[in-house]
């Protein structure tokens, strides 16, 4: 979701809390005690699952190093270096440069800036707080520089083709030519679209990510990830696409509403949760200063989720197998973002019930200790995230959603699952179809 | 194009044979004699410009080689062995099988397909010609495979996002997941759209092209070209996305029109004129055994076709440079094709006139002597294609139109035009702009 902005109009603030206050006085459904043998849990030799060994996180490989202070240019608000987080992929490797006041460097910006035009994509949101901004980075000391920007309705509900013709109408009518550079500039939306948008115009010009919500810049924009919703389920359509660069301003964050702050710690627990544990349990002691916005706690929960992410891409740019890890609770949560309505929850939200649900099911597998299902229960509801899905989603329609989800193989439905210790999952379709069930049961109407 | 059938409707083919009367009664508008000094085409070091040596026909590195026969199936019409090129692009490489009959060689088919779910795109023409054949080879033997079908409109006017959104619709609508085939079976707008729809689909799944015209088999089906159109200029909006494999079984060509005949052979002469002058004397001596569909020159004319594409494009996959050498009298075919509407002319009827007028500004240039000229309006009138745009087109609409073709860089439009001895081109955006003019002006109305 890429809603990014100081004041949300009242009926909307009204209807958010409203909305908040209804999800926190509804919590877990305890899972019964019935645990199911390990036995019958073990992976056959040859299919995708991965043991927790091999999933379990191993040593970073992605550098965080800081870049060398560049010339302060005298409008600059910030002498801050970046961090840098490098996603290796060969030819193809990129920077994510992570600090406050980025957004004014703008030597970092347009050093990855190919060719002399370059189209902005953003949205109503957004745009009156940073686009000119963006375009003041892109075009200060460089005038030979010319800046086309599109500015799209906001919401996951806008994530789809109409919307998505409207960035070719723009590029198209401005004779946008192969060596232009497109920019993302706001929350996961946009940079899924505009990434999207990028490798399909002219068959792929290059693409920068500005994300401006937690989300997408714990997540989202890192990894070449990009495309649009079906009606039928979420990011059917789209492409694997590498930007040149991130650039993640963490001053952006001041001006993201509280439901998208909370929204965007969702993806940050994920990482804890698949691999790892000691991120998790910095997180247990710092949620309430990530909430709260403190600086110092979100540059490194926003750097570590970074490494993370760029470790795991790295291994596997086009989800062969591992990257899928990076979906716990997203198989659940697509579900209730398609059919409780696009946009009717954040992102974030359906994958904390998501990580709820996925997690009640490992349990019942019984692949881990009840500790960790309370902990990741606590952790969420501080949080302030959802721990069941919306009322109105039945047992069948997440079957029928489920059964068009990407990660389905052969007909067989495969996800990410905690196994052993805090950090550890698998990736498998080698379960219980019996604890599916009665996990959806607990969490959904017949 | 995608048409591909024996009868066609009697009034459509009155209009059509009333169309070709009309192109046929107007020659080329011979170019004035005023000669551009040389000196004027030298490249500049640093621009995209290739010289002639660089662009002349390197030694063909695709290897072209008979199968050893597969193990004949009562079914199987056909025992002939196919013809395969290879196109050599390291691990994304594949073959081009090239053969009579090869639609009854279920095996060629079957160890292509991954997973147990194909999708065939065809249109409405070839559906009822090839469907229940290729159906057939599918699942011959191999009960395990189910194969789902969606039927699209024929015609260039229907290569756009609301008709490959029907391609998206049938696949979610199946359940097809990651493990599944899309099997292009019809001509270039099939194909293209189709692999548009394969690279998009959950990210990307396997796609096998099955081309059933001349322009698909020489052409449009090697090489991982794949996209839509926008309403404002042809191919706008794609993918470089390589199949599986390519089947041409030369048999399907029995029942293509004689308009697709022919416009199918405005690509095979464009390989000579670019890099093969040799396989252009060939053409000269063979241009109506083509026409009268003679197999074994059909089958000499597609292999060696394929040949060049697949040199080229292992090459030069993504088109940096030499690929663009096989647009020869695409940029001004494209604007024809956008400017007098999506569908009036076949794709290489506007390539024909788009040729002659490239070859008419090479000559204005002085790049080429007059025998080249006469020669090219010699076969393409024997061919039976138009060597003049439609009577509608104005110098203002070909600039308008031209000024988006993907082959603008930084606002300068290259071109591919004819430089020195016949069989050699150069792709530059250094020419004199007065030769441009000076052709559009001859071609078309001010």
């Amino acid at each position: 979701m890429a809603a990014n902005t100081i004041a949300l109009s009242i009926s909307s603030n009204l209807a958010a809390s409203k909305h908040l206050n209804s999800l926190q006085t509804r919590g877990l459904i305890p899972p019964p005690t019935i645990s199911f043998p390990l036995a019958s849990a073990k992976s056959k030799a040859g299919d995708l699952s991965l043991s927790s060994t091999t999933v379990s996180r191993s040593p970073v490989r992605a550098s965080a190093s800081q870049l060398i202070n560049e010339p302060v240019h005298d409008k600059q608000r910030s002498m801050n270096s970046p961090t840098v987080v490098q996603v290796d992929l060969g030819n193809r490797s990129y920077p994510i440069y992570i600090g406050a006041g980025l957004l004014d460097q703008s030597e970092l910006l347009q050093r990855h800036v190919h060719g002399k035009r370059v189209l902005v994509v953003t949205n109503e949101r957004v745009a009156p707080l940073y686009l000119d901004r963006t375009i003041d980075a892109l075009t200060r000391g460089n005038p030979n520089v010319t800046v086309e920007s599109v500015i799209l309705p906001d919401g996951e509900k806008y994530k789809d083709m109409d919307t998505l013709m409207k960035v070719f109408d723009k590029a198209i009518e401005s004779r946008l030519d192969r060596r232009c550079t497109f920019v993302a500039l706001g929350g996961g939306v946009i940079g899924d679209m505009c990434g999207y948008a990028a490798a399909s115009y002219l068959r792929g010009v290059n693409f920068i990510q500005i994300p401006t919500t937690v989300m997408a810049q714990v997540d989202s924009s890192v990894g070449g990830k990009t495309g649009i919703n079906h009606r039928l389920g979420k990011n059917l359509i789209g492409a694997f696409y590498q930007p040149q660069c991130v650039l993640v301003d963490t001053d952006t964050l001041n001006t993201l509403p509280d439901r998208e702050m909370a929204s965007g710690l969702a993806e940050v627990i994920k990482y804890g949760l698949i691999r790892d544990a000691e991120f998790f349990e910095w997180q247990e002691k710092n949620i309430e200063a990530l909430l709260a916005r403190d600086p110092a706690a979100l540059a490194y929960a926003i750097k570590r989720s970074c490494e993370n992410k760029a470790d795991v891409v790295s291994q596997d740019e086009k989800e062969s197998g591992l990257r899928a890890t990076l979906n716990l609770g997203h198989t659940f949560g697509h579900a209730i973002e398609t059919g409780f309505g696009y946009g009717e929850w954040l992102h974030g939200e359906a994958v904390a019930a998501g990580t709820v649900m996925a997690v009640d099911m490992s349990y019942r597998l019984g692949w881990i200790d009840e500790s960790i299902v309370e902990r990741v229960n606590n952790i969420l509801k501080r949080a302030k995230l959802p721990t069941t899905p919306p009322e109105s989603m039945t047992v069948s329609m997440f079957k029928s959603i489920m059964a068009v989800d990407k990660k389905v193989a052969d007909g067989l439905l495969r996800l990410i699952l905690l196994k052993g210790p805090l950090g550890n999952c698998v990736f498998t379709g080698d379960y219980d179809r019996e604890a599916l069930d009665a996990t959806l049961r607990a969490f959904s109407k017949c």
